[in-house]
């Protein structure tokens, strides 16, 4: 019977990855497999769990009914990224799978939803925000699945808050700034280079909290520890407003003169925060 | 009976407008009125068409069948955006839906289907396309819908190429480094600062193209035109990657170590480039 390479596919394991081990599928897993893959005994494909990096596995039938992935050799190490928490207002139902996709292709670290006054959906499923991370994680090959957090009032996130995570927040209402310099602003100024249009001295000169740590050269990834928030599609409220802003790790990004989707301005603000500060270098 | 404030909602309008203009509805927009947005005669909402900046129209019941709009204040001018072309290899339907919407928040001036050799969708369906622009319009407040060409082989693309407009071409298979940079490497010494990571020095050293005019203040708009190309989810083929390089318009650019879908990059690279080019100043 041929051998055939489904290494262009990946699939996530719950469970230890090691040489030589062997992994019993779940009956979903098994079905996946043999009648949507089409795969037969032998061929391989690539698999992850999210903490021992990539591994070629082979398919071996055990009796009638059950299927075995018999680890082979690894294909990639574990991959790290930027430790970037990434808060939301959640949203409805098919925005919040894709928002939560998105969030995971930009590389995030954590997803923690966060109710705000005028958020639009209370209930949060958080096993189907895991289950789209993963998906997302399979299609783009990303070995690092983000964390999924309970969600939580802003207030009391704010309350328990770690001073030294910057807090990026997105705000309709801001100012239309350069959010570049903006963001190189928290750098410490021997690593941004001249900082242009002057429009972050503000920032500069405030000492508190320090500049984060700049990025390592050839990691890139800035050390420091991030959060970026994106409020709900109405906006945050007045109160919310003034209390992120009296925050001193707190920093208010203007993300241009139009109105995006939450899920847009997503993408946009953590493709600008890796481009600065994470791991786009 | 009261008079109704529809003014969170949008209706874009093919038709000229000008204060005390009155405005037939097609059937569907009446139906969409009186029958979705449960608006009645005297209620107002807000009207554009692309050009002529938005404007209050009140329902106005005309007869039992037909209902007009009153056109009444101009409530913004019309406004710009930068000269971006966005040029794209199709995706499948939803997908393709969600992209456009998406390009239309980052408020591109034009969305250019491109067939390239790995391209999974053929067949493109450009009346959905601008049906879909003018979605995210209404819903976003953008008043500048983009226009929707027609699609068309890259090779045949780039042989009708105007050379002042910038081509930012995303590719995975480029080495990873700063996008900031290589965009901000495009503007003359004088305007983008000390560029930091020396990353970009054949750029700067090379002589042509031109560098580009820099963001005026205050409008912020890089006047210069630019195209941004995201290719296939199976990447560029080798000679279509060696064609755009050999491009002296052409620039390369990396978007970070992970794989993204292509709606993801479409919105990563949009953002770096109003950030950077645009008008996100």
């Amino acid at each position: 019977m041929p051998i055939h390479d489904f290494t262009s596919q990946r699939l996530y394991l719950d469970t230890p990855l090691s040489p030589g081990a062997t992994v019993a599928c779940t009956p979903e897993q098994a079905n996946y497999l043999r009648n949507v893959l089409r795969m037969g005994d032998g061929d391989a494909l690539l698999v992850f769990n999210g903490r021992d990096g990539e591994w070629k596995a082979a398919l071996a039938q055990r009796g009638k009914r059950n299927l075995d992935l018999e680890i082979g050799e690894q294909m990639r190490p574990q991959e790290g990224g930027p430790d970037i928490d990434y808060l939301f207002a959640p949203l409805k139902r098919s925005r919040l799978d894709y928002m939560v996709q998105k969030a995971t292709e930009m590389g995030v670290a954590r997803l923690h939803p966060v109710i705000t006054r005028h958020t639009q959906a209370e209930r949060v499923n958080t096993e189907r925000m895991r289950a789209n991370a993963i998906e997302a994680a399979e299609q783009c090959g990303i070995l690092r699945i983000p964390e999924v957090a309970e969600p939580m009032k802003l207030e009391r996130v704010l309350e328990g808050w770690d001073a030294s995570r910057r807090l990026i927040f997105c705000d309709e209402a801001a100012e239309v700034k350069s959010p570049v310099e903006a963001l190189r602003a928290l750098l410490p100024p021997h690593s941004r280079g001249e900082v242009g249009e002057g429009g972050t001295a503000e920032q500069q000169s405030s000492g508190f909290p320090p500049p984060l740590t700049p990025p390592r050269k050839g990691e890139g990834n800035c050390d420091s520890p991030l959060a970026v928030l994106i409020g709900p599609e109405g906006g945050f409220a007045r109160e919310e407003r003034e209390m992120l802003i009296a925050k001193p790790y707190a920093l208010r990004l203007s993300l241009g003169p139009r109105i995006m989707r939450a899920d847009t301005a997503a993408v946009a603000v953590l493709a600008l925060v890796n481009s600065v500060l994470g791991d786009w270098h």
